[in-house]
Order: C-alpha cells, then sequence, then structure tokens
C-alpha cells in the first residue's frame, strides 16, 4: 500500500471566529471561510492543515466533546485513493467503523471515521477527494 | 510570516511496539527505530507524519496524560526557522510557554512547547531543525 496523504488535523473549539486568529498567528496561514456541515452537525474552517470544527448540534459530538475536554484536539485525517477499499480493508483488519459508508465532508470530499476504540484512542477520519 | 510547515501530530501510546503496527496500516508508513529522549522522560518513534511517544518516566506528563485521558492525540508541532525568535514573538502576543528557551528534542532538533491553556486546548510544539 503506497503511503497516504495527511490531509488535515482537527481542533475542536467553541467558535471558530473566535479562535481563528490564534492558529493564523500560529501557522502563518489564512483562515478559509467558514463552511457549514449539517448532516454533522458542524462548521467547519480550514488554516493550512488544521481544521477549526465548531458545534452547530448543541446535542451533536463535537458539542458533547467540548463539555468533557474542552477545546483541543479532535481527529486526524489522512487521505486515500478508494474510500470504500479503505473502510473495507480497516474492517477485515477488525478496526471498528463509525460508518459504513463514506459520506458527504467538508469541500465536497467523501469522508469516514473510524472509531478511536480501535485506533489507539484516535478519532481517525478517511477523505476520498471528491 | 511565512507559512510554517507541520511537523509531525504525536499521539500517546503506553506502548510503541503494540501501536506501531496499527499505524502502519492505517498510514502505509514504516515505523522509525525507537529513540529515547530522557530529558522528557519518553520514547519516541515516527510512522510518516506520525510521532508515537511512550512514557519512560511513570512520573512523567505523558505518563500523567495516559492515566487520565488513555492513549490518544497528545500534542501537534510545527517547524519554525528561527525557534527563539518564535519564542519570543508568541510570548509578546501573550501566549504561556512550557519551555522559556529551546531544548533537545527527538532527531536533534532543537524543540519548545506552548501551553494549552493559552492556546485552545492544544498542547503546540515549536521544532527548529538542527
Amino acid at each position: 500500500m503506497p503511503p497516504h496523504t495527511l490531509h488535515h488535523v482537527a481542533i475542536a473549539t467553541p467558535s471558530i471566529a473566535e479562535a481563528a486568529p490564534l492558529f493564523q498567528l500560529l501557522t502563518g496561514e489564512t483562515c478559509s471561510p467558514v463552511e457549514e456541515i449539517p448532516a454533522q452537525g458542524v462548521r467547519v474552517a480550514f488554516i493550512g492543515t488544521l481544521e477549526l470544527i465548531e458545534p452547530m448540534d448543541p446535542e451533536g459530538g463535537v458539542a458533547r466533546f467540548l463539555e468533557r475536554r474542552g477545546p483541543g484536539l479532535h481527529h486526524i485525517a489522512f487521505q486515500v485513493p478508494d474510500i470504500a477499499a479503505a473502510l473495507a480493508e480497516a474492517e477485515a483488519q477488525g478496526l471498528r467503523l463509525i460508518d459504513r459508508e463514506a459520506r458527504a465532508g467538508a469541500g465536497g470530499h467523501r469522508v469516514a471515521f473510524l472509531h478511536p476504540g480501535s485506533t489507539e484512542g484516535v478519532l481517525w477520519e478517511l477523505v476520498e477527494e471528491g
């Protein structure tokens, strides 16, 4: 299998608007426009390799993460050439899937998450650019 | 300021040896030899952009992180051209420094950490390759 490319590192925050200047300062990158992803109950924006994610849904996973842990590193995403094949391979290797099929993610990409319970506590996202 | 380059994403684990096969599978990359960093009380190994960190010191920060949260995403590191200048700039911007001066990190690089209390809950490492 050829190496996969790191797609982004996601940081959960209660407010993209308030957090963006800090990460612009730290990375020297400019923040993208904010995109709403209603299917995942979040708003996202990119600052270089960083994705800032802010909950839209107060009952959603990101809101619960913020309540439990506060803001911070949330997940990492790697780009794969064929997300259906990557999910099948992950399942064959005994990894737990959150998404059995890819769904719509930020930027029009197809994404799916692996459960941190089988990935050393790391919420792992697969991204097929579309 | 020119954009900084993401240097690595660090994952805390109780055992590099046990965690490495998973992340080799997920990234398609090969694990480096394990390096001991006694000054930080950790052992580290790299799998592509990922750094696996395992505590050597049962009283150290990584051991306490594992007790509190279990394995998972621990910090992110960005490469800077001049770490002394980057620390001075961070302090001037009101960020809290864990290290006031750079110290020896993995791979012979000079590293310093910013406190997550002023970086949106993210433990942020600066790396000057040396």
